[in-house]
């Protein structure tokens, strides 16, 4: 059994953007609407989602905790639609993803953390870890696709495990 | 000048459902995803986004502070697309709606407070007051519209005033 480490770095547009998009208020083009009594932080994610398919909000609420350094070799991606996720807490959170492709490598993964007040868009296809959490019922707005056909490839790195640690 | 009194009732799924859904976990379809590790609770608002345009993720940040009782006389309506408001904040928010219409009136509008724990969704068309905080700064997740056309239509009722307090 091989065992590979990964250390998290801090999430920013620049070093994710092969990934996808970082939802967050810094940096983000914005004006003010309804005579200036709100601001709007607008268009922060591209959704995209294939023709067969719609785009749903929906809620994630964590149903386990986990603790560092983290162990896993499993990967999922979603080849029809992006997944964005928008915590509804203010605490950072740890992602690991590896870019398009038929599968993936402990030699192209990267983890990022958020810095608390940061939401997260994957691309169609992006693998990424599953979500995890230190404490339990964390909620996440969601918005992905829904449509015919199959959208959840789980893919696990055989005879290797990953551990996954803070930065 | 002519004033209205209009009172708050309680946000649900029943009595919001000619104007939009309600976004929120009581209730809801859900199921159990990567091996039991979250829980998701499944496709909570439609998400009517007219052909030309597409569904977009923005924040709105409050930049002002109202105190009951709210005096108003304007709403608004996105005639193009659902607009869906998710508080990052455990608070009630207060909102107005009336039925899709080329106009509203006084007689049909109705006010609601969310317990604190609930996002809203409304149809297209459906009209609304503008949202209303009495704390600066608090944020909204949005899910709408993007796309070509006008897609903002703002009545005022003529010589006349709502006056919005709680229940």
């Amino acid at each position: 059994m091989k065992h590979s480490k990964l250390v998290t770095k801090p999430l920013t547009r620049e070093a994710f953007s092969q990934f996808g998009d970082v939802i967050e208020i810094d940096g983000s083009q914005h004006y003010s609407i309804n005579e200036g009594a709100v601001e709007r932080y607008h268009d922060l994610a591209n959704l995209d989602i294939d023709d067969g398919g719609r785009a749903i909000i929906s809620f994630f609420k964590i149903n386990h905790t986990k603790t560092f350094p983290h162990k896993f070799n499993l990967m999922e991606r979603h080849p029809k639609g992006s997944q964005a996720f928008i915590p509804m807490f203010n605490a950072p959170v740890v992602i690991v993803v590896a870019p398009k492709g038929e599968s993936f490598s402990s030699s192209n993964l990267q983890a990022f953390a958020t810095n608390g007040k940061q939401g997260f868009n994957f691309k169609a296809g992006v693998w990424h870890m599953p979500l995890i959490s230190d404490v339990k019922d964390r909620l996440f707005v969601v918005v992905d696709r829904s449509g015919p056909g199959e959208n959840c490839d789980e893919v696990s790195l055989e005879n290797e495990t990953i551990e996954l640690t803070l930065a």
